[in-house]
């Protein structure tokens, strides 16, 4: 991509015009391997908070700059936070909920978060992988879980993965800490698919769009619904998506989506 | 299969006659794209009731006549309902709750339920094949959860293809609608397997006759232990399904069927 | 292997000497097929609350000699046991609880336990090899829940089955009851690895050798952690591992492990 000169692309997250509707955020610290930094953390936290009640963005690309991805938590803060008095506790603590509140805050986001995986992704880097809606990566991309390595195990990450991933293979990750190259990751359905490197970005940008091009109330409806449902017995998640559907046949971009299908034209998305 | 003259081959839903135990069932009404109209509903739920207390039923297998396996709810159906004093809500609530309890009612079915996609399964039609304990495809087969594209979110389709399919492959479907094959249906599970067109009825009919041959008790006791032990903590699901094996034990086919395999010979079920 | 000369080798359950903190347990009664009589179920039970306080095993590898890894249940057994004046019923409870703790003390045992299968394991042997965390299979081994042939569904074998493998393939295996090879295992989850006869013992230790090479304390944290969070809606699995993380980052074994990582060196475990 060409660069830009707006004062964002200074900062450690680019954040791309939006376009046809897709917001494309890129973390942009590769000199610290784009860890999940107290600031990385703070700017996309915010990023993702004003894409939230921003009517431009439809859909939202999450990339990275250098040949990590993001390389999870930022270890020398970790052991600069040792030094107090609490021995880092507060710290920790406060990291971890954050990091933790920003991954869920993907979840719970009306807009779908596309990853676009173009390098290596580990720990937290994996769970923001594993966090987004959608992931495509290179032939290059490599994902782990190392933390057992470090004498630390990748529980935080490991929610996202075990809930991408089959126990045998999230197991396999976390008990060895050691990478997966992308085919693997499609394979056990941490990634959706992989694309040759120089059109890894357009098929993502592309994928983006034709989402952008849905109502953007069904597609919050949506993504609320298939999380919550997931988490329900069969029963309580028949009701509830039935009662979900019966609203949404009620919004008015369903019956413009209807209508036009029976009509045999493009429909209009008032988005409500 | 040769055609009946029975007054049943005039109806939209087909029924042959039960052969070695396996019922099969075939969707007939391909000018609607074997849609889950109102009538389509009302009979399919009253053939999988009538099935489950016909001792003669053992397996049931569903099928489809034309193009498409199913398409899911009659949206002409949705749009006339508009017209009404509520705007549809009463019967949006009724049909969407009546299809509800179908899908379930084949998950709660005592006796196992087989599909046979040879067409093109969507929405609701790709819930169908979802709530079905097995289901096998021709390579002609295509299956979406189109619902976004009409401003109408998959989100009861969805209970039933989250519970067999990983996060990102279903969220790639119900994201974009687009159809996938047959052969991507079984990479992510929500096929079993893809036979050749010619030989798909033989094969799955071959299943369903394989499994009519099992004891219907042991059948009807596992397939409900099966789907209600997923919903449980581990030592729940230990404590539930050892309470279940035991009452297995002590029925008639579990002796019948243990003592034949120690003596080397082909078992006499009871059914009991 | 070479034979051992140790009373243990006559046992049906050799116990090897443990080597870079690996157990090596092998199932040795392949005159029965490696079932999981009473005998078995006891000395099993108690190697493994054994090697749950033995600080010198860090990850154990279940092994089995003979063509078979192991057949389930003693059929025998409880034939026999319909002689009593309950016709078996306090046999059959006793039994599948004892089968069910031993299922649970592997998912809970704080080390790591790999399945190393080269032969047919069938019922609760296919279970055993679900409730490992980690299982390599040879081309030669083969794995079904054939309980639906005897008249006796494979209910609990389904919950550590079903906990691994996708809801089509699971029901498939556990309605047709039919064996499926090594490679359809990696295929759907229930293993990890293929790996030529020859060499997967060695690729079994290795890899234990491996993961005995990480802290215990981390392992021991991590893996009960995996099981546990799994059940949890994800704000409370994210409420609850941020919290297992933040008191593993204040254990000796992560500040060693993070400060060696910085400092480019090997980390020295204390395991605490």
């Amino acid at each position: 991509m060409a660069s830009q000169n707006a004062p964002e692309t200074e900062s450690i997250l680019r954040r791309a015009p939006i376009e046809s509707g897709v917001l494309r955020l890129t973390l942009n610290d590769s000199a610290r391997r784009n860890a999940l930094s107290d600031d990385m953390l703070d700017v996309l936290s915010k990023a993702l908070a004003d894409a939230q009640s921003d009517p431009l963005v439809r859909v939202i690309v999450l990339a990275a700059t250098g040949p990590a991805f993001c390389a999870g938590h930022d270890l020398k803060e970790i052991t600069r936070a040792r030094q107090s008095d609490d021995r880092g506790r507060a710290f920790f603590t406060s990291t971890l909920e954050r990091c933790s509140a920003m991954m869920q805050a993907i979840v719970n986001h009306p807009k779908p978060v596309i990853a676009e995986v173009a390098g290596v992704a580990t720990a937290a880097g994996c769970q923001l992988v594993a966090s987004c809606d959608l992931a495509y990566a290179s032939p290059q991309a490599r994902l782990a879980v190392p933390g057992v390595n470090i004498g630390l195990f990748c529980s935080t990450p490991m929610v996202a993965l075990s809930r991408n991933v089959g126990r045998k293979a999230a197991m396999e990750m976390l008990l060895t800490g050691e990478l997966i190259d992308a085919a693997r990751a499609v394979e056990i359905g941490l990634v959706n698919r992989v694309i040759d490197e120089d059109a890894l970005t357009e098929h993502t940008m592309g994928m983006a769009r034709q989402i952008a091009g849905k109502s953007s109330m069904t597609l919050a409806t949506g993504k609320k619904a298939f999380y919550h449902q997931q988490e329900l017995p069969l029963d309580e998640a028949y009701a509830y998506t039935a009662a979900v559907m019966v609203d949404n046949l009620l919004k008015k971009d369903a019956e413009e989506g209807i209508g036009a299908f029976i009509e045999k034209r493009p429909p209009q998305w008032s988005d409500q």
